[in-house]
């Protein structure tokens, strides 16, 4: 017997490239694994169940330190009865010696039938699965996401709490560089829970998971005055309406919502202070202790992590009854294997194929710029700015919101963060715009090759484009020379 | 099928884990794989011969470099039809991220149904086995013991030798700082063969070794004037009773013996420097060439090495017929395949199950130190030193010999080096004792936690406690704080 | 069932350790895993079809960086059935501490039934064939050879061009430091195609590779004047005779042959600057580009690289017809299947042992230098210059063309590379001579062990050995003491 790919190559980048309906299959398909175990007891005993899987490879090929991501899914492809092979070490791979992570994943995808990446660049994954004819599993890229820890946490909270509607989720720490958490507020929101964070110092939610939640999955923030004068160490709280995925053209702050927030605390979720991906390594960080969960609201209060701890959490819940935090690591091995196995279409009566195809893609139209000229995604650890892929991601980006000025934004392809200002140049006539509407102009008449985006008027005039309604200007003020 | 774990978890930290009947057991099963072979020619084959651990899973948690003890852990467990997860570089682990040796076992055994572990500090793989709910192999912790490298040792001296009863085996090298040895010496010991050390200098068995032998294991020394007067390179003799296990309580050095040690060796075991445990890298070191071994003394001795070598061991030796280091390197799979075997209760007929459980425990008390005060293990290697482990590896000792003050001592739970002085003082007196009287009693009466242990009387003082019989004492002549 | 091993142990360290039947088995074998597939587009998807490789074991051993070698190996061993178990990494195995490599693989050997080595120093795989009971591929070492990546480069062109006679094959970059470029145009020359050498500025073919297309494999080269006049870009071109394999008396220089040459290249094969291989890091280095193929001669030309590419192939041509490079790295798995299965014998009416044996091996004498004195193999990055290999791999040399003068010489036997120039001396008569008549008589007498090489005459004086006819000059002019 021979295998062959699943026709229609799906990729694993974000939590969001899931529809609601796929998680629910992937945690129905893990629970399937999980029910054929004799003994239900934590920790749990994946044996190989199953030889589904025996004719096909998984590879890893990790940029980054990795425990238990890799080999849970090594773990996962292995109990289902299939091959691994594995490049672990950055120093010991071709990127020693200089080969693009696009070369690479092309190479390797004819080595296995799924590959799962992670990398320290942010929308690396992204990369890796445009240029890879097997599907790609995000095993964590930057500070962008880590989807398949979010199932796993995910199916930690719905084995305790049955539904996310309506539960108050508490998080702490590096909010930040934590990509865990970007995939797992995105999820809390999908699935109705409110959020509750309660970041270290200057270590909030990055600006674009911030817009996105309250712009794109509908939540809204609550007041400062009215529900933080009482819960003071949390610093935000979005609401998720009753309706979630709608877009909420409601305002940000409405103080009514606190009111209808239960004070009871279902889950405190603590992450590490991501330290390799901050300049400063010296920064104070909260600790999640028992004193700390002694208030009555986190008396039910699931805790959670998704380790490595290196001290915010501290070792005396180990043997607490709320401690979840070494289920959510034995949950990989069954999770793993639900999402493999629905990947390579290996369950004939689940498949991910049954389905339209993922998380609706963003209504919003992409644009690639030209390259060597115009803007650049603004976010250093982009794989963008990585000079080894210099020739291959380039700079794309989501045009969002352009209806509204206020909420117009750039979104970089590969990282999705955002860039909130910029000019729109045209080609034809030498001009450039500060407002959006050229740009909505351009997309709408289909005419995305005869504009050109920069980040600023002083770069579109650089480049020998001159404001509109001042054609005078053109070429001066600045010496340098003009280029198309 | 679904894989389920041992009932009754066994771990092999230390040789002395397995009882003799069981090493015998490891010997039949690893015996059984060999009689398989259809061609018995050296260098042997081990094909696959059987799939028993088709549905298991075996990871390696290797903390240092090798490449012998993980390839044949692997190799053994691909034989027996299972599958491997391999962490061989801790710069690519969670390690790197800062996670606790602790914290990662109890994740990797969500993933795996045994785990090999190999780490540069004393006692870490009994760490390991405190906090794992699956089997604990020690691939080699520290300077502290290499278990499977013994069972390997002895198997091959069994195949040469048929018994080790009064065979006389010389061991040439760092003794010290080479962990092969500690367990070697301990199954010689229980076999009934004699050691004889040929250390290079300052390189001798480390105390604690030493006082198990001959207190624990009843082996006898011979005086220096008798026997090695002729026997020059010979540092130290110990010889086994006819009755090994009987704590001997004759006298250390019992010159009469000497005459009954026929000047016959059976065998030179040869290590390495083992350089990376010990801060002065340049020391002399003896080699053992043909010219060595033209004795004839020497004439039928099996020449063995746990390798890897790096000059000790000519390499003109390796087409001497008494060579058998490459065997003991080939009896890897084997025996390895019957350790895993054996722990995973693969067969019915035979299994670690069946017997009482191992080496009798020590008849001894464990104490454990509070936190944050009193007495440290005194090995600056301990697995108990590091800052990693601080909050999940304690300070934890076993009380030795009690009834004899000569002999008296607290042994590390972890690393099993000795601290022969300390102090006793009791919390409700505030009192300190620095005979052990008072640890003995507390013990009989089931009241160690009243008690806490320190290095010195200083260090007691400097904790607020004062000598029994001196109150007015109390508090002065240092300006420290009083704890307790 | 027990695996046995072939019990005549073929090894793969050159792409001439494979007879031209071998080779075409390799491509049949391979071609019989690709007609299996239901989808024969590209990129291929190589299911396992078949378990025939179900007891046996592949270890890979490496020593530099690799990720399309090994993985594609293991991916390989894995589709045949096999398993696996890898040592990607020197720093974490026991390399570290220090062990030969002579060591390693007779250690490893008890581990595996087929072993994968990649080495920093050329030579490094003969030298591990020397020692290792299991057949050795040779994955790469140093700038010597890599005959798997040759198989695969072979059977795409052979795929695209049905067979080689004749094509014009233009190779362009680094064709002293690439080992790929070494194994590929031996087989080129063998299966009679003309190459076409477009080196980087000082950057041509070794000598000794040379040297043995010219006078070995039957190589003419072509005149300056006539052919390069209009190829500038072509720094030698060699014609492969009608009858390759036939040492070729015919002088270097064939002016007439150019005019046979079609002026249409069949393939072009770039390659990276080989920057580990290289004192200087910073050289110039031709682009292969979409401009450069422009030119009609290269309008069917297939665009080769045996990857990584780090900026010498630019990224254009990855859409473009010709370029064949991600296909050469998914022949990877079929031709590593192919060779490991017919290495171990599996397939029942094919198989390496029913040819005579290889490529014939050279008509020469092989000398063993005495350790301590004499020649050395002249090339710094051959292993017999690597300290820890000193004792494992002596100097020893094939003597080649004694009969002409002009040509003589001697290979080493490890790294392949010559030595030109050499004396000869008789240790019974203490008399050197500069002419290679004495070492032809003294291998015609059968008297090797009566003579010693010597780099030239004032090595030899060093010695003590003196002139043949100028007997007063012993041990005069030179303060050394004289040894033999």
């Amino acid at each position: 017997m021979v295998a062959k790919s699943n026709p229609a190559t799906r990729h694993i980048v974000s939590i969001n490239d899931l529809s609601d309906d796929e998680i629910e299959t992937v945690f129905e398909t893990a629970q399937g694994y999980l029910d054929l175990l004799p003994d239900k007891t934590f920790p749990y005993r994946i044996g190989r169940s199953t030889d589904v899987a025996s004719p096909f490879i998984l590879a890893t090929l990790f940029y980054e330190p990795s425990t238990r991501t890799r080999l849970s899914f090594e773990s996962a492809m292995l109990r289902l009865g299939g091959d691994v092979i594995t490049s672990a070490d950055p120093a010991t791979s071709s990127a020693a010696k200089g080969e693009s992570l696009a070369d690479s994943v092309r190479v390797v995808a004819n080595y296995a039938d799924v590959l799962v990446i992670r990398h320290p660049r942010d929308g690396a994954a992204k990369l890796a699965a445009e240029y890879s004819p097997i599907p790609v599993i995000n095993g964590g890229d930057g500070a962008h996401e880590h989807p398949t820890q979010t199932l796993c946490d995910i199916f930690t909270l719905r084995t305790k709490n049955k539904s996310l509607k309506g539960r108050n989720i508490a998080i702490s720490g590096d909010l930040r560089g934590s990509r865990t958490i970007h995939s797992f507020v995105y999820a809390l929101a999908r699935f109705g829970a409110n959020i509750m964070l309660m970041p270290a110092a200057g270590m909030g939610l990055p600006a674009h998971v911030d817009h996105r939640l309250r712009e794109e999955f509908g939540c809204r923030t609550v007041s400062r005055d009215s529900y933080q004068r009482e819960n003071a160490a949390v610093d935000a709280l979005y609401v998720t309406p009753e309706e979630p995925h709608q877009l909420s053209l409601m305002s940000d702050i409405d103080a009514d919502v606190s009111v209808k927030i239960r004070n009871k605390i279902d889950a405190v979720y603590v992450t590490r202070f991501q330290k390799e991906r901050w300049a400063e390594k010296d920064q104070a960080y909260p600790t999640i202790d028992a004193k700390f969960l002694k208030e009555a609201k986190y008396s039910d209060a699931s805790v959670m992590h998704p380790l490595p701890r290196v001290g915010e959490l501290d070792i005396s819940l180990d043997t607490d009854d709320r401690a979840v935090y070494f289920q959510q690591a034995a949950y990989g091995v069954p999770i793993r294997m639900a999402l493999i196995s629905l990947l390579l279409g290996l369950h004939k009566e689940k498949s991910f194929t049954t389905f339209d195809g993922g998380f609706p893609a963003p209504k919003t139209t992409i644009y690639q710029q030209p390259m060597g000229t115009g803007i650049h995604c603004a976010n250093p650890n982009c794989i963008v700015q990585e000079p080894m892929e210099a020739q291959y991601a380039k700079n794309k980006f989501y045009a969002i919101g352009l209806d509204d000025p206020a909420r117009s934004k750039l979104r970089c392809a590969y990282c999705e963060s955002d860039i909130e200002h910029f000019v729109t140049a045209n080609r034809k006539t030498k001009t450039y715009f500060s407002d959006t509407d050229h740009l909505r102009a351009a997309i709408a008449s289909r005419a995305l090759d005869d504009i050109i985006l920069f980040a600023n008027a002083a770069e579109a005039e650089r480049a020998g484009f001159h404001a509109k309604r001042d054609a005078t200007a053109r070429r001066t003020g600045s010496g340098a020379p003009s280029t198309d």
